[in-house]
């Protein structure tokens, strides 16, 4: 069998794989919009397939607007659309607080989350070919090795030196100056948020969120059997500060809860001015802020956004953060700065899950130690970036007229407005019987008023998922009536 | 320089370390009660240290009641005492539920128990030199050179598949048939009976427990705001199935938590019958058992006692469980078996905490695999067995008359009722003074009513561990004021 013959073999799937290489070296930046591609015949030879499957593989990407063809000259990356649908405006919440009562739908998510045979759209699972998983697992097998039992031993609240200090010469980048005391390392992000609820909350309180808000966290809110008070929410710019006052002035508010830097699901971000009015505001009313941080380090801009915590006057602020989104989920290291609440902190993780492994902690210490980190974060940051930009783009393309979608300005996922009368659930049943996922909206908020929301994730761009997105597209309009 | 004079270098402290020896070797097996140690003479040609050296060693340990010289023959090791102190009679508690209100003092403790410039004898740490950590460090550095990127995604609840499969495999010893479906595994132990309380127990409710309990436990409730009805234990066969009637039909009872494999401090084991009688009890009134059997495996007797989970016909036993005690702490690995309260215990910790590190469930599931886990259980209980007599010996040699002591059946501790005038906080404070540490008995009920006992850690055992029993003894004496 010649090299000919041999690489025709599985022709009719090659069209595929051609156009998908196509789209990741768009989205790699390696071919740039109004730049050429490789012509029929080039890419023919590079590739080692067929002239037809090449030309069927472009013809393809020009349908779905990823080229174009120019007569007498050969096809160009397409200019990303000036005209991506628009954004959603600020949320308009319910103005009492209501209890949280989810877990039915999110477990039914969780679930569909974890089905490897189904295309994952919804789940904001960080893109793992970008997570720098070969250099931790080298340094983890050489402390493995040479790890004494002493190793082996709890490592007690508040966690391990050399990490915390490693972390708080990390937040000097963010604005903030804290001492490696200060900190609380746990088990993941999500637990350090569990404890600051803890912390400062009783069973029936209000705490003030911003709206949308991570689903995640709605749930802890059930668990502690907390009342979520949704703020109005600016898809750029975050929670409204004076619809947040006006909910202070009216009701016995215990703790306010944002994503400050990139919300999940908005990807908006408090502009640092407004960070500072926030934390002054929660302060004169002595209210603490529990502020998750978990995607501050995933910026588009030029510059790290601040944190609260760095105008942080009277320790009211509770900065929660892991290294679940840029180093590894699977490491479950995460940590909190309590400002004034660090000894109960201290106490409730002690009580409540003991200790943190060891072992990931020294890996994350020595890699952040090493300097690799910062390599790591600029291709993540320039990756996500590119492919939230193509999500959207193709949901553009996919979508009804009457969609809207965020314009992210960090993290990895896409906040999508469908038109009035399309219902998430729906659109997530008929979804999954297209071997797709989505997050419906519902799960945002703990009154429903996201019905015709949902959330995409963007960590990864591929052939296979541009057509999810195709097909969800379709799904859309057939919901929508259009 | 030669060999004699090499060797006589630190003389002062030789003699020490020749005794630490003997006492290892006494331990160990190597010389039992009634045998011939080594000559002097042999001794000190064996060890390379002089003949004073060696009979300042002998002479010492004959004071400690170690050895025994007989004339014209040599030294023996002592049987040991016949007459070791009585055991404490069952515990009588208050009979009205109360809140618990002991972090000041826990956090105190922690704090002592991991400062490691001074002797050990409180924190209940497994003795790291009897764990499989190298043969753990070796199947971790192995996974983290194969893993794939995949290795670092979140493993949602219930866990690694595969571990659940060998923890199953493995319950069948304590009579369990339970499918892997019906585990979930946790960050631990403790976030097990954390995410339990939270199951079946809101703010205020009830909890019926052993009296005394482990203060991890008692804290547990704190945070939880539930209320403590403590249940007189016996010091050998557990939980008061009398009592704990007359308070079921005397108060509402939500939840009872029981040790009942070594309850941690008394070491008591509740018979298999009475375990199926305890099942049987609180189905009748439809009360969920939650039953931490954390060191079910580290038994002195012949076989594994049972688990109540093995009499559960209703799904109303929730057995927590780890390997933190017989693998590694620092793993962070636990595991519950929630009956019928699986989906709430899944939703809560995918809430509480997200996942479970995969890495360490990985490893643990190879290594139960291989088989390696019981040849590690079998010299982890013969060494406890031995040290756990060693400390109950020394402690009747060294302590004044009215001191009384467990007979631990299993686990690694030692609870001791010391002269009632004597109080565990007047203790504490001056054995830190001593450079030792030691569990107030103040830490194991709400109410205060062990405020003459203490908890000593019989995990390891060595010549300084020795030495500071001994001051622990002094120091009894010196408060006693006998």
């Amino acid at each position: 069998m010649n090299n000919a013959s041999k690489s025709q073999k599985n022709e009719p799937f090659r069209y595929e794989q051609i156009a998908s290489e196509v789209i990741r070296l768009i989205a790699q930046g390696t071919y740039r919009p109004g730049e050429r591609i490789p012509s029929v015949r080039q890419m023919s030879t590079q590739q080692g397939v067929s002239i037809s499957s090449v030309l069927q593989a472009y013809l393809q990407l020009e349908n779905q607007g990823v080229i174009e063809a120019r007569p007498q000259s050969g096809y160009y990356v397409r200019a990303p659309s000036a005209e991506n649908y628009p954004e959603p405006e600020i949320s308009s919440p319910s103005l009492d607080p209501n209890h949280v009562n989810l877990h039915d739908l999110m477990m039914m998510a969780m679930r569909d989350s974890t089905n490897a045979s189904l295309i994952q759209l919804g789940a904001a699972m960080p893109n793992l070919e970008l997570l720098p998983i070969e250099r931790i697992n080298r340094i983890l097998a050489s402390l493995a090795r040479t790890a004494e039992p002493g190793a082996h031993s709890y490592e007690l609240p508040p966690g391990l030196e050399e990490l915390r200090v490693q972390i708080a010469k990390r937040a000097l980048l963010s604005g903030c100056q804290f001492s490696p005391n200060e900190i609380v390392i746990t088990s993941g992000g999500v637990e350090g948020i569990h404890l600051c609820l803890y912390a400062v909350c009783n069973p029936g309180d209000i705490v003030a969120i911003e709206s949308p808000m991570y689903f995640g966290t709605l749930q802890l809110l059930e668990v502690h059997g907390l009342r979520a008070l949704e703020i109005p929410t600016n898809p750029r710019e975050g929670i409204s500060l004076s619809a947040l006052q006006f909910a202070i002035e009216h009701n016995p508010i215990k703790a306010v809860l944002t994503i400050s830097n990139f919300n999940n699901p908005l990807g908006s971000c408090i502009p640092d001015e407004k960070k500072k009015d926030l934390v002054e505001l929660l302060a004169r009313y002595e209210i603490p802020l529990i502020d998750n941080d978990v995607s501050g380090e995933i910026y588009f801009s030029e510059k790290r956004p601040m944190v609260t915590k760095a105008f942080d006057q009277k320790g009211l602020v509770m900065l929660c953060s892991s290294f679940s989104k840029d180093i590894s989920p699977s490491l479950r290291v995460g940590w909190v700065v309590p400002g004034r609440f660090k000894n109960k902190i201290e106490w409730l993780k002690f009580t409540t899950s003991a200790a943190t492994a060891r072992l990931p902690q020294m890996a994350i210490a020595q890699f952040l130690e090493s300097g690799g980190y910062d390599h790591q974060l600029r291709r993540i940051r320039r990756e996500y970036a590119s492919n939230v930009a193509l999500l959207s783009q193709a949901v553009t393309r996919a979508f009804p007229a009457g969609t809207r979608v965020t314009r992210p300005v960090g993290g990895f996922v896409l906040w999508v407005q469908l038109p009035e009368n399309v219902d998430s659930l729906e659109l997530y049943a008929l979804s999954l019987k297209n071997n797709i996922t989505i997050t419906p909206g519902y799960l945002f908020s703990p009154t429903n008023h996201f019905s015709n929301f949902i959330r995409l994730n963007a960590a990864a761009w591929s052939y296979p998922i541009e057509r999810a997105v195709r097909r969800l597209g379709e799904l859309v309009f057939e919901l929508a009536g259009t």
